[in-house]
């Protein structure tokens, strides 16, 4: 079908982006789903360089690869999250500052519209990414929840992102939350929830991806029915259960890939995820847009895995029926 | 069997010791689990008043009941986590002083020690709680997490708890932690790790309850045969999953009894746990304590759960054969 | 808890409702819902006799028992339904006539006006009963379906049954549809057609009958929680799959009974039906009517099953908490 | 392995056979199963017109391709039904004709003995078809069936299937009923009444297509082994069943190819279907001929779909064990 | 129902059989099936004295208690078994004699005539028992069976049970071999082959026991549908799997009560055996002998589980229906 | 990755060694498991005559082809066995001798000596093999085992294989027990057993075949994780189990192939194991071994079968991650 097959940079952020397009390029891929990190995508440098952008284009054009969204997750995550000191690691020098959590907040939202504002200068209609929450450490009501302060935490959301999606809006850029255990929406409930915060505002959707909502045993398919028309981006990226009674589906606080975890995330099509009943949900849904494989599989060669993803996405992602096709036997005359 | 049944009275704080005794001993229960929060068991007054203990001794003994344990599970809550405002709320107020979290946890932590005096001088051996964790909240791995980390989340739970559980040895009581999402143990593995982290000293075991393993999809049979040695005390809880495809076993932040949840507690015997199968552990491993009824459930009348949760328990906690049963055929001569 | 368990006399109508009455007091139950056949309640008599209603309502008295709704599911088949043969022998000789559908059809709809009249009489506010449907021999779509007609086919439905709607609520009387394979609601999907047909007009509700859904794989729960507000009445009955590959879900045109079924009814506890979970929606649903045990199951005796059925409702249907739970622990101060 | 694989092509009536032809032939197809409808096979010019069975032959073989069975589903519908107008729409006019029932399944048998004649003398000795049934519509027993009517139903059906099968005895062909509901035979059930009613002569017998199975939740292995002497030709075909708790097994009354069906249609290989325990099923049968894929999947690509069956297939219809294998190791001297 | 409920008295032969009477009466069972070991029942003493017979009946009579059937499991054992060391430890020493193995299974085949005419002089006409196999110990075929050979085992199971059969026919009584694994039959193909070794004749029977049959992954309701005729005794005994992936099905050549078996013997009612299907099979195969518990728990005190047993059977083996019920609802006039 | 794929030649006697090794090295297998009989290797010409071990090595490398262990299953199955006719068909000549139990199990622990000599001379590490079992025939417990004799037989193993093992270790070559039904280790109780037996000598570990473990319902994976350093040789062979409540998972003396078996072995891909997590847990555990395919499937050709299984392995077992995978997103600066 004519959804293009990007691969997301961001794990793969220790290759220079010429070294990585190269790559891609060879092995058939459409596009790439650029990260604002590593030598990927500079936000700053969109913005305050003339021929960045253009330069960019060019770079990936000479392989072969488009891009239809850039990815901003990382400084996302600080816009609501209580900060602490894994963030330090994640967010460039400038907006981490002094560490002061109030200003980091601040900083990365800024950050956030820039991030718009540089993928409208780029050419392309969605920014992934991460929200962060105010509530995630709050998952497990004990010592018990007072349940209105879950409430103030979708309004301290809504606070600090309505006037990040207001730039969205301005610049024709819509922003596609990662839904995603840490972040505000990580399940069904949340989700609504995230989206009736910000009263639904199409600036504001989804960057659908299976691989998290299946070690919570959730429903891929009924998700993508649910959100169909908030749906602005997918990942590819596929999980597994290795649940044997003894292995927990909280994860121990184990590092990923560590045997003894409950589930651990692996290349598509190896896992849980069924794919092709979530291609023709997105089919019902009318989604059109990329396909974006976020490899990951603590297992798996990574260039194998790129690969092996990138063939099973072309087999599984078939045409659809262009006509309405009848179960009846027509009688041809 | 011989092994008693009890009700843990944690969930019953809004009624008096007395009354509570009353319907107890009327139900037919054959002893408590004294709390000691609201008036059912006061830490303070059982080492400074002289009389205090004998008199709940009477108390329980006009109604027909003993008692094999006391609680303290929300001071211990306070010795190893991340002090927040949640806090404030369940422990008393001069453990909770000017809330300077270090302040809070090293009051909280000589509380500790004063519970097992007081367990001694009351007559018990097993102090049941929770330990708290310097570490739950970096149970997702995102941003990501200093894995080394959360290695010495696990030293400075040895630290703080070493030094109480060198008083229980002192007086010749037993801490049982209740393996619980929030505690520095919740699972198979991090059950292991905080029993390796005190060095497996037998004056720190668990308090078996099933119903926080069952929605981690965890077998409670196997953990019972993992850590026979270890098993001080017995809560008779029950879990259910309500999985449809849109409610996740993470809870959804939202309280329990929320019908969007994929999982609640329920009266014993009417959700996922196999209590029969777990009491034949329990006589595998020796276990003769009490069976303490931890009592929840939103949608029964607590009165008629209590009474039915007992009912459940005699009948499928049957004697144990005697001898060793052969699967031959005696010949009889 | 409050609701009333009462036997629905449509499958005793080979008894006289006075030893029928006579047997359910004796067994315990709290009422009855009276089928509109046999010599239970005879909607003509209850219209033309002054004292007819008041003698019914002495007779079960005169038992213990209460009624809170009556039962006309034969005549409402015949309102929207083809007619054959069959009709003959379920509807009263004055509703057949000379057998012309047309007419069949008039004279039914004008016996549920009066069934409204009657129970409006009577004094109970609730008429059970069946709808027909003009669509359900297109269920399997071959020859291929016309589908604007199966959508005429809920017009159809709509026409016959509004002005029949317009009695009931002229009367204070609600009319709830027994979802059920022939009817024109009989899952999920067709009972949100029906009730949009007919505006969502509050007069036309459900009987809720689980053992008419467990064999279409349908979740009873979910559907009580859909539908929560327009179950007006709930028939306890239970059926079991008895899947083993060779025997077809769909029933193989055996009667009930047969072993070579895939699935058959079977009495109440003895199925596939989750009752408690079904009890425990109920409760979150409002839902304070009686609980009308339907008896049916080929391989018991009747009055075995009816005493029973009516133990195994009277220990499920537990009383639901009247206060707010906490999972918290309170601390009681 | 050597049966060869077909394309049905009754869904591809919208096409000439000789552009169909092509495509198959270009596509590596061995052969088709050509429909009496559409321009594909007509059964009156190859009785009437002297060269057309030879110019059929001719054009399948210029494109490599064979014959071995022609398919009269629409026609044989029509001679057990109770006629309506939607078999209108299925059978030729002159069939038809005035549209009165008892006239139009009287020709659709003529038609039917015809059919064997085209076939014998087109030089294939099998026709797979429907044969209709005058007792489907009586599916569900309500109103009660009185079931010696479903027995007069399986008496009417020899009573008009006998003598077709009379003319293809004589012609040396054989008719293959496609089980599948609507027909007299659907399960396991109703295949064996079926062919008990015509003394499981010969030249009766199944086109056995699984599809139609798994939806009832039937074992087509199990078919395969039961029916094995009677399966005269084989369907390749898909479903898959979508239960989430709201979507009924029965369908809703809703077209193939909506979402909210509990079960579809699907392109083989991507549903329900063990087609390789099938196959290896068929060998045991001693099963030789056709594997006719019948294409239907409203959410794929017709022609993307055909190439993508034949491929399944001939991965997984591999070829069997020649000689006797045996699981002991030889020593090999 | 009037099926009378006994208990086997294998399992109990180190009690005297007055005390084992005195204690079975006041449980309430109904009668006992009289193991021939122990002092339970001697078929020696049986013929050979006078009043032998008499008293034992008195005995039971006594206590309230009939007996329909005896059981001589151990000797039948040796009439096909290999004899090794193992049956010194069950057969009676005078038919151990030498221990020669011709000289044993002859011995044994001449006591079990004679326990057919004990049975006929004691009044019963069932006796249960084994028959050993001559090819049990080739189960898995390594080295590889020459399975000429197994088939020549049932030849020989024939000619041993043969002549023992004619005694039996002589006199009335049928013997009924407990389908078991170390048996010539154990499973659904090794029954029908033992069925046909002896030509089908009535005198060999089954002694139908579930928990055998559950352990290899069979269905019990299955077993009785197929070999209704031939269910002569039916033992109420129930097993339970405890597979986790480490635990083989096979049992590791443990012990009956080890926890490591993937399998082991339960107190009826508390392991995977479905019973009420099975007596509503055991109703439709018009089975009215006993149904005699086999009592067997390593992890269940003996005199409470044989209480626990009796009360599970009657509350599960309620009466069939009397009267042919119509899912309909009948008109009543 | 870089483990070698090999097929192993036990199944392919009939044929000489020089048409088998050239049809493998043509499929593109990497090397071959030669087994000790036919003429594939010659355990004595090995050792007597000075030129065969070089002879094998040229033919094999001829064809492209490696060789990494021999096998000898079929003399070590006569070491610890009971002796019957069936070991006569699989030892040679000169080791079964005049079959007297004692000399051929003598004669059978002499040729596994020499085995290993001859593995050491041709340059090979591992021996696979089998070891028999002294109580494999007392599977299950009836007439009663003496348990003592179980515990004795696992001693006379340590007697009869110690001093084969000190002569692999004696030449540098490891022996590797295929764990499978009739060998002293079959499943994991009976593994830690014979491994116990032994004192963990590592000459003596595993040869680890999935295709065994599957039909006794265990856990393959966990079972390379819990004697992961054992594993000396891997077995790439797969099993079906094929349940339908009607065959016996323990076969009904059945031979391979029959369809009336509860399970049986085919084509690796074509069954149960899960080959990917497997080979995952085989990277886990370091094993870089071969990957030796076991041709057996009673449905499939045989030489379709060795290409489909090289193929499938081929594809699977990829290349693992060969640097620490990070779940989180690199910052890349």
């Amino acid at each position: 079908m004519a959804r293009p097959v990007t691969l997301f940079t961001g794990q793969w952020a220790d290759l220079p982006i010429a070294e990585l397009a190269a790559k891609c390029g060879e092995w058939g891929f459409d596009g790439l789903e650029l990260a604002s990190w590593g030598d990927h995508f500079d936000v700053v440098r969109a913005l305050e360089e003339d021929g960045y952008c253009a330069e960019r284009r060019t770079l990936l054009e000479s392989h072969g690869l488009g891009c239809w969204a850039i990815s901003n997750h990382l400084v996302g995550q600080a816009v609501c999250d209580p900060i602490d000191v894994r963030h330090q690691a994640i967010v460039p020098p400038e907006v981490w500052g002094d560490g002061d959590p109030d200003g980091v907040r601040a900083r990365a939202a800024e950050r956030m519209k820039d991030t718009a504002r540089a993928a409208a200068r780029f050419g392309v209609e969605v920014v992934t990414g991460f929200t962060g929450s105010p509530v995630w450490h709050m998952l497990y009501s004990f010592p018990p929840n007072d349940f209105d302060e879950i409430e103030r935490g979708y309004e301290r959301f809504a606070e600090a992102w309505g006037p990040i999606i207001d730039v969205f809006d301005a610049e024709g850029v819509r922003f596609a939350l990662e839904v995603h255990p840490t972040e505000i929406a990580y399940d069904f409930v949340t989700t609504r929830k995230a989206l009736a915060a910000l009263d639904h505002r199409p600036g504001f959707g989804i960057n659908f991806d299976p691989s998290h909502l299946e070690p919570q045993l959730l429903d891929p398919v009924a998700f993508v029915d649910e959100f169909a028309g908030r749906i602005h981006h997918v990942h590819v990226k596929d999980s597994k259960r290795r649940l044997d009674g003894r292995r927990s589906i909280l994860g121990s606080h184990l590092n990923f890939g560590d045997s003894d975890r409950g589930w651990d995330f692996v290349s598509p099509g190896h896992g849980d995820v069924d794919f092709e009943s979530i291609f023709r949900s997105l089919n019902r849904a009318g989604y059109e847009g990329p396909l974006s494989i976020e490899w990951e599989d603590s297992g798996m060669d990574r260039e194998y895995g790129a690969r092996d993803a990138l063939a099973f996405v072309r087999r599984t992602d078939f045409a659809p029926s262009g006509v309405a096709f009848d179960a009846a036997f027509a009688r041809g005359d």
